[in-house]
């Protein structure tokens, strides 16, 4: 079984799409305000925005499982207020419960918290364990609310502290990943996502967050952004600065998935980072929608890569499926029921 | 001959961080405001500075010439005012003029800029100039004069055309370095730095930049932050955007150093960045100074990476010395006059 790791409902139904634009002119406009009765999504729509997309892709691919959660673009924590932030996750991860309903076998819910500059976390508590509930078996955390402005704490900061508690109650990990950029300088998926990457992994180097969660699994999605590349800059780094060696300090709790869009990335990714933290991961539908005109394949066909790997077939297991199960434990729980 | 275009002044004596630390007092209490006479460094000042440092790298490992400028980190143009960075600029760079002065074979100038937050680049121009002069063969041009917090515009943007304009009326190339973050959630030497590569290079893509500079040469240094990990991405990404192919769009004119601290690391930037966009650059003495007990080697010891690489002799010449000379072409010239 190859079970992918990361991939977002970016093709998700026009209606969402309009509900959502209403959402935001209400901000200025409340008059516009739209009524979540309004919001009408048949299951036929969503059969329809996934067969020839994600369905068609995984079996085309041949993935069997994708772990799918609400568009990460769209999530603009930094839109509105905490309220705004509440509604649309809510809306957006019953949505994922839906496609999940529709097919059990082939995708299993990741949620987004209704996170926004400034609030607390309680929400996204709650949030998350409404989504645990209804089988969710992970969440994705945004480091960055303010969408590219960076004003909140670090990671490791005890603002964190409460979904990190509840993460580690309800054993189950979140993926680090920011949304889209409001911040000009960054490009969304070019800049900010593998910067909020690397970010937090020096976060995590500069902290002692995994002292205070021994069992809390937080996963780098993009290939870990430029981390791999550079590990002989973060391991000298955390001699430099006195800090334990990454693989007890870091790397029992840290993973990275296969999202990097060529063979020789994906190679210095399986050369330097352990197989252990290694989760099978596309983004599809996602960033890059393209066919490289070098190999012929679609640039997130990452399967591709890590099968023309130099690594064991056991190897190639852990990534494409075992390493999945210690990650989100709730999966294996999940794939029991049907 | 070996060129290392990535040097900083790292060690310079404490006096110059004295004088410094009473500057950034008197911005808050102008009682305490230096002047410049107050700075004594003398010649032998400089010299111990640089003998068992930078000077004894040199000739350990084997580089002749190091390409030269103020320390980055302490560039910090979102501390105080235009004329705080101003004043910080000149007496930086004319250190580096003496430096270049007592050592001639050892160090060529590469200047700072005055930038500061919101402030045009007009100062920065006339600091450009005044530094040519004095035989600088590039400058540092920093992306994000607010220290993280990354308020200005995107490198494309038409603000900072005066300074592009300078740079190509002079010849002289601009690496692309940040310098400290104020905002707690980068680290310097660890996020700041390589996400504002990266953010840089994404910019490139976005933006035409060169198609109305078509001779401005940038330098992204730390081996081009994220993107040669990344490469699938960023060749997807400008497809997605109908951008031209980056080899024409960008390549003809963006460098990336090789300052990545690790064989494997080095071994990707050689395999997909072509041998005339990589300069050698080692940022000794800089971010990382332990040695790497996986090779009993210092980390920034980079040298040693390109060596053991599969490249030709002829292409580890391009790196060592030759692409130097096409980047700064004012080098030769200040060659010429030993």
């Amino acid at each position: 079984m190859i079970i992918d790791c990361h991939g977002h409902y970016t093709t998700a139904p026009q209606s969402l799409t309009d509900f959502r634009d209403a959402q935001i002119a209400a901000l200025k406009d409340p008059a516009q305000t739209p009524s979540r009765a309004s919001l009408k999504i048949s299951d036929d729509q969503i059969r329809d925005s996934l067969e020839n997309a994600q369905l068609k892709l995984q079996r085309e691919r041949g993935s069997d499982l994708t772990v799918f959660s609400p568009r990460a673009s769209t999530m603009a924590h930094h839109v509105g207020t905490e309220a705004t932030s509440l509604e649309w996750s809510q809306i957006s991860n019953d949505l994922i419960e839906r496609v999940v309903g529709l097919y059990p076998k082939n995708f299993v819910g990741v949620c987004m918290l209704p996170q926004s500059p400034g609030a607390s976390l309680e929400g996204s508590v709650r949030e998350l364990e409404r989504c645990a509930k209804m089988g969710f078996i992970g969440a994705n955390l945004n480091p960055d609310p303010s969408g590219g402005n960076w004003t909140s704490r670090p990671l490791t900061d005890r603002f964190w502290y409460p979904i990190y508690e509840k993460l580690v109650e309800l054993d189950m990990p979140a993926m680090v990943h920011v949304s889209s950029s409001c911040n000009a300088n960054f490009h969304a998926t070019g800049a900010h996502y593998i910067n909020a990457d690397t970010t937090a992994f020096m976060q995590f180097i500069q902290g002692d967050l995994f002292k205070d969660f021994p069992t809390l699994r937080l996963i780098i999605p993009h290939g870990g952004g430029a981390v791999p590349y550079h590990w002989g800059r973060y391991r000298g780094l955390a001699q430099d600065m006195k800090r334990p060696p990454l693989d007890t300090h870091v790397m029992k709790n840290v993973f990275f998935d296969t999202c990097v869009y060529h063979q020789p990335g994906i190679d210095l990714l399986l050369k330097v980072i352990p197989v252990e933290n290694i989760l099978f991961g596309s983004e599809m539908v996602g960033a890059v929608r393209g066919v490289d005109p070098t190999t012929g394949q679609y640039y997130d066909d990452t399967r591709r890569y890590i099968d023309n790997s130099a690594l064991s077939a056991g190897d190639k297991q852990r990534i494409f499926e075992e390493n999945a199960y210690r990650v989100y434990p709730r999966l294996k729980a999940r794939l029991r029921q049907q």
